[in-house]
């Protein structure tokens, strides 16, 4: 009796569903990773997964691995009737053209149609978006920047994401492609983008990335200061092993994030009098270094401000679960 | 009997702008002058004149002098009830709340109640802001910016102002002072900016200021270079000067846009990656430099722009006239 309900509540609701499509799939295409998740009108993932996004492979074959994974969550649903879309965030994704095009951080070259890809293999139309920027949409929905207007998003991880929202709308400028602040320029002739050919690029210093190579280069400089740091094999160093040293008192350690902040911190500062924001949510991985990394970019921040911007912005840290937010960020786009 | 025509068809003007005002008053306040003139609704300047800043006087003594010039000239059009509003630009002008705010090249201090003050005198609505926001307004409605919606100018005058429209919105951000390019920094630890006390920042270099300290900088550390500016009296050295120099073949002269052309262009390839415009029009009394000051520029904007950005974003120079663009854009504020 018990399983003749549930079966018929089960049916009710896929019959229900197919009139009204109440879900929404957010998929956060990531430079290892792609995760997936099925998330309900009122922001609750209710399903998530993820595969590694390969992109050495052909795109085809990444298409072919989301929907083994995919489907089967989509069908547990009802079918592709009980959906309202598929928001996407990948690495370059142009919200206009629905195309990664020329992503720095994927091994796909040129310009891949991935929103048009998606919608022909699920027959649910997606929309794509720059990652940064769907994260954007799930910090002003779910986050830190509930309410606000006027913020800026910065993704401190492998690289360094930007999501801009100017009058409770996220910046895409001309051409879709707005908001790429890791890649301005804040010091002048200063350390290579490998990528990227560039020189001085915020994300050559404040991205996980960027917090190992200042460490190597604080500890080939300073041969002979006594570190904990170089207690690690050169491949173990990440912004976490420096985190881990700086909470046990390193200085070598400490003054990492302590020129890793002054740099963020100049940068924050320009981007504040381009667009004067309530906030800006820092996020991701080189958020976890916590008052480390908080303490000189504010200080620095302020500190490059002009007058009228003094003592305004709030600078926080997103208190959404990372791998949450990105899911529900890219769902955010269909929302 | 023509006399009596004139009389009558200036009768029946006056009547008909009683109950269906259709001027609108530009102001333009300045460091040094203030502009003003009577714009029709087609943007043609009908009226026009200007009286000097002296902002080290009160305020009120400020609002007296406009009076004394402006008021006949509204009387000619009909009086007060012929006109829509007052729109007016001024540096830290904040359109949220009408003041002139802290602003560094202005000697009144802290916060003046400008737009109120104007308001009262005149008895019509006056609407404030940015000096260069409203150029941008200028821009977009009569300028070369014209049918865009995505775009940023640049005011290269005695300082370096900027106006952001994205969407086809001048950007003010959450507190009205959104777009202050000429503070974000673009030389860590650079020149220093006297009256703010920053270092580095964009204006130090790229404003009239900037090029005659670039210029003074070049002679005195290449003290054997022969060069035709040292013919001119230091207080002579300006922009101008630089300019004429340069036309002439001198090798200095050159160098002095050159650096400049490079560090602005680095700036605003920044600017491209946050809004990503359609185009950047430049504006004010260096732009009389032409190519000597553009094509150093836009060589740098494009060697720093990200891939994505690359050969996409228009560089011009304004076509309005100086005084009449911001005239136009601080009437554009009403209309």
């Amino acid at each position: 009796m018990q399983a003749l309900e549930v079966y018929i509540c089960i049916l009710i609701d896929i019959m229900s569903n197919s009139s009204n499509p109440q879900y929404v799939i957010g998929i956060d295409l990531g430079g290892t990773n792609t995760k997936f998740g099925i998330v309900d009108k009122d922001g609750h993932i209710l399903d998530q997964d993820r595969i590694p996004t390969d992109s050495e492979k052909p795109i085809e074959y990444f298409i072919q691995q989301l929907h083994a994974k995919l489907q089967p969550m989509i069908d547990k649903m009802g079918g592709k009737q009980a959906f309202i879309g598929i928001g996407m965030g990948a690495p370059n994704g142009n919200l206009y053209t629905g195309n990664i095009e020329y992503a720095a951080n994927l091994h796909w070259k040129g310009i891949v149609p991935i929103a048009h890809l998606i919608t022909e293999k699920f027959g649910i139309k997606t929309s794509l978006t720059n990652d940064a920027k769907a994260a954007a949409m799930g910090e002003m929905m779910y986050g830190a920047a509930k309410g606000m207007k006027h913020f800026i998003t910065i993704t401190l991880g492998t690289g360094v994401g930007s999501g801009i929202v100017i009058d409770g709308k996220v910046v895409v400028g001309n051409d879709g492609f707005a908001g790429e602040l890791g890649h301005t320029i804040v010091r002048h002739n200063g350390r290579l983008h490998k990528s990227t050919g560039s020189r001085g690029c915020l994300e050559a210093y404040a991205s996980a990335t960027g917090v190992r190579e200042t460490a190597l280069e604080f500890l080939q400089n300073n041969p002979t200061t006594i570190s904990l740091l170089r207690d690690y094999e050169e491949e173990e160093l990440t912004s976490e092993t420096v985190y881990d040293c700086a909470v046990k008192g390193d200085e070598i350690a400490k003054n990492v994030f302590e020129f890793t902040g002054q740099i963020l911190g100049e940068a924050l500062a320009n981007f504040v009098m381009f667009s004067s924001p309530q906030a800006i949510v820092l996020f991701g991985g080189l958020t976890k270094a916590g008052s480390f990394i908080m303490a000189p970019t504010k200080e620095a921040m302020e500190k490059n401000l002009y007058q009228v911007f003094k003592n305004k912005v709030q600078l926080v840290f997103s208190n959404l679960k990372e791998s949450d937010a990105a899911i529900l960020g890219a769902s955010a786009l269909v929302l």
